[in-house]
């Protein structure tokens, strides 16, 4: 059965499970959209995971100036990242000054240096959906605009030299589709995934300005499973052999997909849905073709994890003037 | 169409998207079963989430003599509860002296306490699913035996007042099914989400023994989404009316769903397929039926989350003969 189209802000009425319901996004503009009519009538708004509210805190003196947004899935890379900006944007201060916003909860880590936001999402869709909730509102309540978002990562490579930068073109599901699929009230909504090609673009002539940061431009396969769901021959449960996990990983190369983690799709969707421009930038840790254990050792590994930072850093520093 | 029946160890082939497994799981034994051959003919197994590996560490030293898992989403809380079956056990040692084992990453928590481990998950099914991949592999390489596991954490309330402790009897996806959907190497496999009725029956009697730990044995609805996915009209998002999200808390209330939570339904199906005794304790931190948002009081929720914990205290505590 096709799909039925309808605008974002549809009642979802009358569906069976297996039917779908296709969100449209709104245009990207530079305001950030919050798609829900009942934040308006609510006196106060608790951010509950990252222990910030309307009433209790001053939301647009806070992060009115926000105009970059980089999110990843460890709290001590979040940190260093925004010691690293720091120092990159050459500020003022000392970098051990730099506290934690969300400090009161372990749930999230939230760094604010200038105009960046640096924030840990976890691991998983559910664990970085409940932090862009709060982060849309965020910025909304903030009253920010021209906001850009960047996930900086690592995933397994898909016939990549490991150490190898991915800026994602598609982001897909484990079927290979652009697509992210959100249960509602028990009824399934398909959002798109596509994200912003100028950014990825220009992402792609800023890795060329640098040393040492290789980078391609692919589809990256989001799982909801680092073992089984991802082809894995090393978890507690393995019901297939190593002919069908490389058949999968073929399937996956054939299709486009160069990286696979565990976020981008719902990244992309929830950005889209919202209105904000977003990239996906992950570096791969392994190449998949090769194995499933991360073995390299650790000083390579933090050295391959700096790279979506550096790149990343780069974007932000020309778009602030910082580089001619 | 009907699904087809398979036993946990055969190979998945030949099937399209919409067709489905059912994995029939291992009777439960005293052993910690590893589902996997592959296994077997590696020379090193690398806990890459816990950085921990089978030729670094001496993981039967370490871990042989466990006996009871407890495992939360919060770091902090997963320490705060080592530091108190410490008090409870009245063990030797200070309880700041307690360490976080798989301090070189800062993905999960672990701290072991006598024959108990304390980990922490993060928040949502592929966050916990990876922890309990790498937990499962660790309890078989540490040769562990009659291994008891529980969720202790926070959820949703269904009909119930806050600060109920929801013991689960089934955990059911967002369709109200008592099922977990594994998509691997593209094909959709359903696990069982049963859990040990002797657990639950004697966690209830426990909690009869206490005063001040309200405790229900209920289903567990396990979402993949906080706001959209819980039916919350309080996110970045919503395309829903008041009267359709409670029409849903309904629905879920009368096929005996009491609370909801995000990691229920993958952690009851790994134990099950692993021969894995395991229950789930969720305190309720409010009545969706009365609203969304979490505006408890700070004190009163934390002792709201100390009910897990305590009732759970109680049962180990029975169990290894210091209460009679």
């Amino acid at each position: 059965m096709a799909p039925i189209l309808l605008n974002s802000m549809a009642t979802v009425t009358d569906l069976s499970q297996s039917e779908f319901i296709i969100h449209e996004p709104p245009l990207v503009t530079d305001q950030v959209h919050v798609m829900n009519p009942h934040l308006e009538t609510m006196k106060e708004d608790i951010l509950y995971h990252f222990n910030l509210g309307t009433n209790t805190h001053n939301l647009p003196e806070m992060f009115g100036d926000i105009k970059f947004v980089c999110v990843g899935g460890s709290a001590n890379r979040m940190k260093s990242f925004a010691q690293f900006i720091h120092q990159e944007l050459a500020l003022s201060g000392n970098i051990d000054d730099i506290t934690d916003i969300c400090e009161g909860t372990d749930r999230y880590s939230m760094y604010k240096v200038g105009p960046i936001l640096s924030i840990s999402h976890g691991m998983g869709v559910p664990s970085i959906s409940i932090m862009l909730h709060e982060l849309i509102k965020l910025l909304h309540h903030a009253h920010c605009h021209n906001v850009v978002l960047f996930r900086i990562g690592t995933s397994g490579g898909v016939g990549l030299a490991p150490g190898t930068v991915v800026v994602t073109d598609k982001a897909v599901d484990c079927f290979f589709r652009p697509q992210f699929d959100q249960v509602v009230l028990g009824k399934v909504i398909i959002r798109s995934t596509e994200l912003d090609e100028g950014i990825f673009k220009e992402l792609l002539q800023c890795s060329s300005e640098l040393d040492n940061c290789p980078t391609v431009i692919g589809n990256t396969m989001c799982t909801h499973d680092f073992y089984e769901g991802q082809g894995r021959l090393d978890g507690a449960l393995c019901s297939f052999t190593t002919e069908d996990k490389m058949e999968y990983l073929r399937k996956a190369y054939n299709t486009g997909v160069r990286n696979i983690e565990m976020e981008s799709t719902v990244f992309a969707a929830l950005c889209r849905a919202c209105g904000l421009k977003a990239a996906v930038v992950c570096v791969t840790l392994l190449n998949r073709f090769d194995g499933d254990q991360i073995s390299t050792p650790h000083d390579v590994l933090v050295e391959y994890q700096q790279r979506p930072q550096v790149l990343v850093a780069h974007l932000i520093k020309k778009r602030l003037g910082l580089i001619i």
